[in-house]
């Protein structure tokens, strides 16, 4: 990789990123900033103080959202929107989210400092509780400003019993006034989005950063078996309907059925399961477990779908369980623009870098604006994977590459 | 089947049954009498009024036991001793245990109305504590008749956090004394008892009764295998060391191993899992679970264990995890008397019956006494093979007649 002569300053960005995690800090390298917390808040404030001092003309909306804009020599021009989220799980890191709004803040004093003015407004947007852990349901500032929330939304209850409504009204909104704060989609040109990667490729790769081609939604659905509870050692092998032998059979198909077309990036997870009556000498008598299912080609994950189902149904035969399967989310991938695509690919090989394409598994606000406008992310790789962990970790020079990127595409896109 | 003229009297029996699960009852059908509770207390002092009112010599001992005692023509000789327990599971049924004391009183009763005199005296027994719900170690009362409680078992607490040492003192009974209440073995010939089956075989073979040949104690494990977490979305299927994948591949082989030599009466269980951090989008990291593992044939049990640990060795290194085994409990097969057996064919066939064989995949107070003397026990069907639950059920005929072979049994053993 040849020297680097970097537009960004990588060592403001990161020193910013650990003053952020000092807000809501567990531990040594943990963060805790639950959506509409007083944590939340506090960064919220702190990120607007910086958009502030670059002048930006900042919001806090009523979704929660921090909105920062630099005006545009065409100032009516469809905006050029960048950002992430700085809520974070109960047990997070500091990188996660943080990184796209402050990555992005790092890209528009830069623009400043170098006395650029974009051709188009760009706006940077921290969006309101990404993550969903509090109320059990995410991406709801980006879904509140394209006008997308749904019906009760705002009685959910965290699990203190504080409806959404409550912490939104504590944090400084006003429900009532959800209307003023809808974004009108026809206003945005397109959106970009830097992140951590959340997985393992980028590491197992050897490479700082990716370009990321799509979101691959996943198929969620939840398997309840039932068979007969019994004595563990009064009723014989050839007459047990044991719950969990056919879960066992289940979970260890779906995992062949997600490898069985090599180099296909499809992947299956049965990542939470319950047994009842869950006693050592009580034989099964129902398990329920989730399965989530991901790939960017939708056909090819129907069809792991729909074998799967025979599969439930032949063990189920096997065993004399009866099953039902309730699905609770059915994405579809979405894929980035080719535009930017190439703009990012550009770029990175004018930077000396290679970056591997690769799909997003995890949801990103970006998953949401994918339905207004074009769309474009860039992965910045995570050590060992980890992510939601106080263990998350991205090295500054992967990060300070990471907004180099950004800035780049940006520029492009905004500024040319 | 011919038509049996019955010595006992089955109305009777069934009535006091029904009387019984009046105390501690729940729901239509329920019982709820844990160990030492006043629930407990209240039958057995239900069940002491009944032997008072026949002449037995009746206590209470320091352990809890209730104790009857019918004197026989050569009173100083061993003595048969019969009966099992009245205590229950938390959400249990009116025949487990019950059924065995109340049958035992039946057989004194019955002698009595016939003015037979026995040779030897029998003693009954209603033992305390065997079902081990309430302080998570059972058949207490008789491991402390025959002098092999363990340490520290007093301060063992319920989930109210009531140590068995208070409960033992609430119940009436002085721990301080429990050396006076030790039942010197050699004063024991031989125990009986008549229990239900809890399990589906006699149901399944269309008979009343069984005569058993032995207790398949089990052999338990807790296996702990250990992955690394990762999101759902994000880690490709050929890096990912998915605990549960593991886990299930486990459960599937285990279920297998059992099954492998056709006939064999050789059970297997994994009745309780955990998954952690059992979360939909995350990689299971741990998945914990047991094993329960019987047979007749230690043997062939050993062998099944050992393929076992071969194969989750096996399959720890194919999914690049690591794991540990340790053994909770290992108990050996404890064989029938084979002259007990050999009476109660005999008297069976005389009754007109063909009980089968079988071996008993639960403990029972027998287990214990099966140390220190020769034993003998006799099954009664249970519909649908359930125990350990309200729905458990004997009907008043097949009760009758496992009391009756039991009456003829006894005789056999203690009046000729």
């Amino acid at each position: 990789m040849k020297a680097l002569s970097m537009s960004v300053n990588g060592l403001r960005l990161n020193e910013r990123i650990q003053s952020m995690a000092e807000i809501g800090e567990i531990g040594l390298t943990g963060v805790c900033r639950l959506a509409h917390s007083p944590e939340d808040k506090e960064g919220v404030l702190q990120v607007k103080k910086w958009m502030d001092s670059i002048g930006l003309v900042t919001t806090i909306d009523h979704f929660g959202n921090l909105i920062g804009r630099m005006n545009g020599i065409a100032n009516d021009e469809p905006v050029l929107m960048i950002g992430s989220h700085i809520d974070s799980q109960p047990y997070g890191g500091k990188y996660d989210g943080a990184l796209g709004v402050l990555g992005a803040l790092e890209v528009l004093q830069t623009l400043r400092e170098q006395n650029i003015e974009p051709k188009r407004p760009i706006v940077l947007v921290a969006f309101a509780d990404e993550e969903g852990s509090r109320f059990n349901k995410g991406l709801f500032g980006v879904r509140g400003m394209l006008g997308k929330l749904e019906e009760g939304e705002l009685d959910r209850r965290d699990k203190n019993g504080m409806t959404r409504r409550e912490a939104l009204i504590e944090f400084g909104c006003d429900p009532e006034k959800f209307h003023e704060s809808i974004y009108d989609p026809a206003r945005i040109a397109a959106f970009l989005e830097l992140h951590i990667e959340q997985g393992p490729v980028l590491e197992s790769k050897n490479e700082p950063i990716g370009i990321v081609t799509g979101i691959s939604g996943p198929l969620w659905m939840t398997v309840e078996i039932e068979g007969v509870a019994g004595h563990a050692g009064s009723v014989p092998m050839g007459m047990r309907q044991d719950a969990l032998v056919g879960a066992a059979k289940v979970i260890v198909k779906l995992n062949e059925l997600a490898q069985e077309i090599p180099k296909a990036p499809t992947v299956s997870t049965v990542g939470s399961l319950q047994v009842f009556p869950d006693s050592r000498n009580i034989i099964p008598e129902k398990v329920t477990f989730t399965v989530d299912l991901r790939d960017v080609d939708e056909a090819r994950r129907d069809k792991i779908e729909y074998v799967l189902r025979q599969e439930i149904e032949k063990i189920a035969n096997e065993h004399s369980l009866t099953y039902t399967i309730s699905e609770d989310t059915r994405s579809e991938p979405r894929f980035c623009n080719e535009n930017i695509l190439h703009i990012m690919k550009e770029e990175s090989e004018k930077m000396g870098l290679t970056p591997p394409e690769l799909m997003s598994g995890p949801f990103h606000d970006s998953l949401e604006m994918s339905y207004v406008c074009d769309y474009g992310m860039i992965f910045v790789r995570s050590k060992d994977g980890i992510s939601h962990n106080p263990k998350e970790y991205s090295s500054p020079e992967d990060i300070a590459l990471g907004a180099e990127l950004l800035y780049k595409t940006v520029y492009r896109m905004a500024c040319q």
